[in-house]
């Protein structure tokens, strides 16, 4: 089963762009908008309208949740000083992180241009225009509690609970035109990161989507094709290989 | 920012859809498939065609992975055997878990239409055409190893490379015409799932997705406003409320 769609028909936004314009890009096709998703991380500093974002974030919550419980909560970052205060713990964690990359992939050309797209990520974050940040209460404040009784369920059903609302973010900012990507080491210290965003400690911060305008164009990405992947009943049986 | 999009207009598909017509829905806009999917856990026994399940999972695997490890592997199950002892598993779980959410949601309407769907998904569980479990390994088979150094972050990162994928899988099966939905259950012990799939120990079961045409109509959802979720810069300032 093939489809026809073009490799990148989905447009590049930027920041002449009108409300309306950029609205009606979330038309496009759905195969075109996953296929051609892509971390984007290199950002203009120009502003991106308060509407584009909430729209983001608004389907974002057609995500599913634990138990339908929607006990997401997601922080729209513009301060200066806040991004400051996450840009220097971003910092910290890549002087380790970042290095370590290093090493372990010297050779690979790919992940060395990830890395550099990274590097230039964490240099220029208090210029990034808008930072979202993806947050989980606990508890909820409807007294619909996600309850879960074992532990392996309790992890996994607890970030199944905002990663498909945080990849709905992600496509419907590729649809839009923005620049996205999916990060974590800002809130290596979940304890700093509270503190940085106020959060009380039942809520617990679980990734950073920085939203922009791009810089550079969407390059296409490689995956590894889908026989390798699958496997049939049971691991190791792979017929589509 | 508003979408003209009407409420339901990707279509429902049935058993007899040629593949040709079922690819084709995956033009359908991505704000109509964002906003109209939901659980879908009354299936029809009848068979979905491989093509249209390698195609989900095809589409799944553009999502993105933490430091591109694409460390996904899928387990798509179809012999009676292996589902008789998932489902084994899910009825164990759902004896504690849907008994102690009858009591927390006592008088809740809309979770008790939710339960008794789960509880529908329980007893067919046999049933349903094919079973989609996403899993993760630990280390990539490619050298290409998801490398974490930090605990909160080695978790949130952990998960964030299959939910996206799992999402994605979730969306083109809306599209597609299929019902689906996002289960734990199953899996509450790691060990014997594990056992069940033959899954190697580096290899750890996240989330079971229930792929085959619908026995109902895909009814709407209610989510919260987004203005209740989303803050300004620190928690509490909900400038969009």
């Amino acid at each position: 089963m093939t489809t026809d769609a073009p490799q990148h028909p989905v447009d590049r936004g930027q920041p002449g762009d009108t409300l309306a314009t950029v609205a009606d890009r979330l038309q496009a096709p759905l195969v075109e908008v996953l296929e051609t998703q892509r971390a984007v991380r290199r950002l203009l500093p120009d502003d991106v309208d308060d509407a584009i974002v909430l729209r983001c974030i608004e389907l974002a919550l057609r995500a599913p949740t634990g138990s339908n419980g929607q006990n997401w909560e997601f922080v729209v970052v513009r301060d200066a000083e806040v991004k400051a205060k996450l840009a220097h713990r971003y910092a910290q964690a890549w002087r380790l992180y970042g290095a370590a990359g290093e090493r372990m992939t010297a050779g690979d050309e790919s992940m060395r241009k990830v890395l550099a797209a990274v590097a230039w990520q964490v240099e220029h974050f208090t210029e990034l225009p808008v930072l979202v940040v993806a947050c989980l209460r606990s508890t909820g404040s409807s007294g619909r509690v996600p309850y879960v009784p074992l532990p392996h369920i309790a992890n996994t059903s607890y970030f199944g609970s905002i990663y498909p609302s945080v990849q709905n973010l992600l496509l419907a900012a590729r649809a839009l035109g923005l620049g996205a990507s999916l990060i974590t080491l800002p809130l290596w210290s979940v304890t700093s990161a509270r503190s940085i965003l106020g959060l009380p400690l039942s809520v617990t911060p679980c990734a950073v989507v920085p939203l922009g305008w791009p810089r550079g164009r969407y390059g296409p990405t490689t995956r590894r094709p889908v026989g390798e992947v699958v496997h049939l009943d049971r691991w190791g049986t792979q017929p589509w290989r």
